[in-house]
C-alpha cells in the first residue's frame, strides 16, 4: 500500500465515523492526529497548521499551512488539497470560510486554546467538541500492521528490561541519572530510533511515581524501579520493571505478590467486551483486598500508539468498552512514601480473545547482585 | 532575590494587569507562562495542570498538579497552593469549582483544546479570552535581568556565528545534515544548554524559510543559511547569518546589500512608540523598494525569552506599540525559488532610547573558501 492509499484508507474511515456521530468538519491542528491524517508532522509552533475535512461533502480534505513550511509537506493530491498561508493572511478566517455553516465541528484534542478561541469567536453558532469527547480520539483502534508495530517496538524495550534483570547494567554506586544515561544508550543501540521517557527511582524516590533521575546514588539493599521507552517506525514503547538491589526483604516480597497478581488481573479482565473500568477494577480490587488500596495512586493504564499516552485510559469507573485494536498498558503500582515504591507494566494489545503482552520479560521482583 | 520574592512579585504585577483587563480569573495550564508564574516546568502529558488566580481577592493562587507530579513541584506557600488530583477525581470540575461565577476569565494560549472544551461547557455563561488576544501575553515585557539574560545567550549564539563567518566550520563537500550537527555541538561548546533548532539550507534548499537539513551535499560557488538557537538559563538565543561558498556573484551581492539595509531600518525603527508594524513596514518598504517585495514571504520577526517564539510579533500592520522591555527578533528575507534564499536575523531588546542588537558579528555576506 502505497503512503497515498494509506492515508485515502484512513480518511475514508475516518469520514464514515464523522458522518455517524453527525459531525459536519473535523478540524485538526498539529500533534499525531494530524500525522495520522496526512503523513505531516507540522511545527509545534505559534503557526496554526490545519487539517479540515467535511464528511457530507465529496471533496477532500484541506491542509492548511504556514506558507513558509509547505516545502516541508509531502504532497498527496488523492488525500488532502495545500493551502499555503502568509503572515499577512488570517489563517483561522480562512479555515472558518472552508467549514463555514458546520453546526458541529470535532478538533483535535491539543489544538491550542488560542487557535480555538479565535474560531469559536468567528463561529459564534457553532458547537465545537474535542475529539476524545466525540469518538474516544482518532487514533484508538490501531490497524494489525500497527498491531505488529507496537509489538515489535515492545520487544525492543523488553530487551532491555531483561538486561536490568540481569545484573547487566551496574547499579549500586552510580546516580539514578547515570543509570538512566546507560538504559538510553541501550534502548538506542536495540534499536530505537529515539528515546522518549526514562524513569531511574531509587530507595524512597520510588515512591514518587514520575520521578526525575537526579544524583542519588543507589544503594545495596533497596528498590530501583525503572520505566522506560522511545519510538521505533513512529511507535512507542513503555515497560516498568524494579529490580532490589540485594536479599529481598519479606514484607517487600509480599507486597510485590500482590502488585504482579493485580496485573496478572487486569490482564485477564482485558478482553473485547469489558469496560475499561473493569480492566482497571481487576487490578485495583486485588490491591485494595490486601489493605494497599490507598497507595495504588493512579489509573491502571493509557493507549498507547504514535504517542506514549493516547486514548483510551484504563480508569476507575470508565464505561468505555475495550475493543479489538486497543493497545494500553495495564501497570498497577504500590507506594509507601518514605520507603519505596513498585510498579510493573507490560504493553497489551487487544485480540478477538483477551490480551497479549508486548513483553514478556521475568514479572518477578529479581534481587541483583549489590 | 528569593525564587518565592520572585514569583510572588510577578504574580502582584500580573495581578495588577488583570483587574485592569477586569478579568476574574487567570487559568494557566502546563507551558511557559506557568513556569513564568510559579517555577513549574509541567509534563506535556494529557493529564492538566493549572494554574488559577483570581486578582479580586487577596488569595494567593492554586496550583493544580497529578497526585503522581505533586513531588516534583518546587512549594512556595507564599507564592500558590498546591491541590493534587487523583486519578478518579474530575480536575476540569476542581477548576470551575475555584472560578464559580467568574465571567470573564483568560487562558494561556498554549492550553489543550479538550481541557478548554471541558471547562467551558461546565461554565457555558462565562467568557474565556487568549492571554494573547487580552494582554498580548504575559511574558512580553521583559524585567533588566531578563534583557542581560537574552544578551548573554544572544552573546553566545554570536560566537558559533562568527565561526561560520571565519571558515572555520567546513561547509563544502559536507551534507546539511552533517554541518547542522557541527553547529549544534559548537552551540553547546560555547555555553547553551540546550539546542533548540538548527537549520543549514544550501544552494536552492535555501529559498524553504524552514528547511529542514537533509543529505543534500553543499557545493562550491553557493548560498549556505544557517538559522539557528539554543538556550541558556532559560532563555532563548536566535540567529541567522549567510554565506557564500566562493565568490559571490554580482547580483547575489546587490540584493543581499538590499536585504541589509532592510534589517538596518527595523532595527532603527524599533523604538518606544513606534508600533510593530511600523518595524516590519521599515523593512519591508526596503526590500518592495528594491523589486523584491513579492519575495520577502514572512514577516519580520517574533519576540523570543523563554520560548523561541512568543508574543509579541512584528508582523505586517500590527498596531500594537513598541515597548521598553520587549525582546524580538528583526530578520527579513528573499527568496528565490529554485535558485537561492537569504535572511539576516538578530535579537534585539527594546531600551528608552531604541533597539540593542543582541548579536553584532558580521552583517555582509561573507564569501568563505570553497
Amino acid at each position: 500500500m502505497t503512503d497515498s492509499d494509506l492515508f485515502a484508507t484512513r480518511w475514508h474511515a475516518v469520514r464514515q465515523r464523522l458522518i455517524a456521530d453527525q459531525a459536519d468538519a473535523l478540524v485538526l491542528s498539529r500533534g499525531s492526529d494530524l500525522v495520522y491524517l496526512s503523513g505531516y508532522d507540522a511545527h509545534a509552533l505559534e503557526r496554526l497548521t490545519a487539517f479540515v475535512g467535511a464528511p457530507n461533502t465529496d471533496g477532500i480534505p484541506t491542509l492548511f499551512a504556514p506558507q513558509l513550511e509547505v516545502p516541508l509537506v509531502t504532497a498527496m493530491p488523492d488525500v488532502f488539497t495545500i493551502s499555503g498561508w502568509t503572515d499577512d493572511q488570517d489563517p483561522v478566517a480562512m479555515v472558518a470560510e472552508q467549514i463555514v455553516g458546520a453546526q458541529r465541528v470535532l478538533v483535535s484534542d491539543e489544538m491550542r486554546a488560542d487557535h480555538l478561541l479565535a474560531l469559536q469567536s468567528l463561529m459564534p453558532d457553532t458547537t465545537f467538541v474535542s475529539l476524545s469527547a466525540s469518538l474516544g480520539g482518532l487514533r484508538s483502534i490501531k490497524s494489525d500492521a500497527e498491531m505488529q508495530a507496537i509489538q515489535t517496538v515492545g520487544g525492543l524495550a523488553n530487551q532491555v528490561a531483561a538486561q536490568l534483570q540481569s545484573g547487566e547494567i551496574p547499579l549500586v554506586g552510580r546516580s539514578e541519572a547515570e543509570i538512566a544515561e546507560d538504559i538510553t544508550a541501550r534502548l538506542l543501540a536495540v534499536g530505537h530510533e529515539t528515546v522518549e521517557f526514562c524513569i531511574v527511582a531509587s530507595g524512597p524516590n520510588s515512591a514518587s511515581p514520575h520521578h526525575h533521575p537526579g544524583n542519588r546514588i543507589v544503594q545495596a539493599g533497596e528498590m530501583v524501579l525503572c520505566d522506560f521507552g522511545g519510538k521505533h517506525k513512529g511507535y512507542c514503547s513503555d515497560i516498568t520493571r524494579c529490580v532490589w538491589t540485594g536479599d529481598i526483604p519479606a514484607d517487600v516480597s509480599a507486597t510485590y505478590d500482590t502488585l504482579k497478581k493485580a496485573q496478572q488481573a487486569a490482564v485477564d479482565a482485558a478482553r473485547p467486551g469489558a469496560s475499561l473500568g473493569d480492566v482497571d477494577a481487576a487490578a485495583r480490587n486485588v490491591i485494595a483486598d490486601a489493605g494497599f488500596g490507598s497507595q495504588f495512586i493512579h489509573r491502571t493504564g493509557h493507549g498507547i500508539g504514535t504517542e506514549v499516552h493516547e486514548q483510551p485510559y484504563v480508569t476507575k469507573d470508565n464505561t468505555q468498552v475495550v475493543e479489538v485494536g486497543h493497545a494500553f498498558s495495564i501497570e498497577p503500582g504500590i507506594y509507601v512514601e518514605g520507603k519505596w515504591g513498585m510498579r510493573l507494566e507490560d504493553i497489551v494489545v487487544v485480540v478477538d480473545d483477551g490480551a497479549i503482552r508486548c513483553s514478556t520479560t521475568d514479572h518477578n521482583l529479581i534481587a541483583v547482585r549489590a
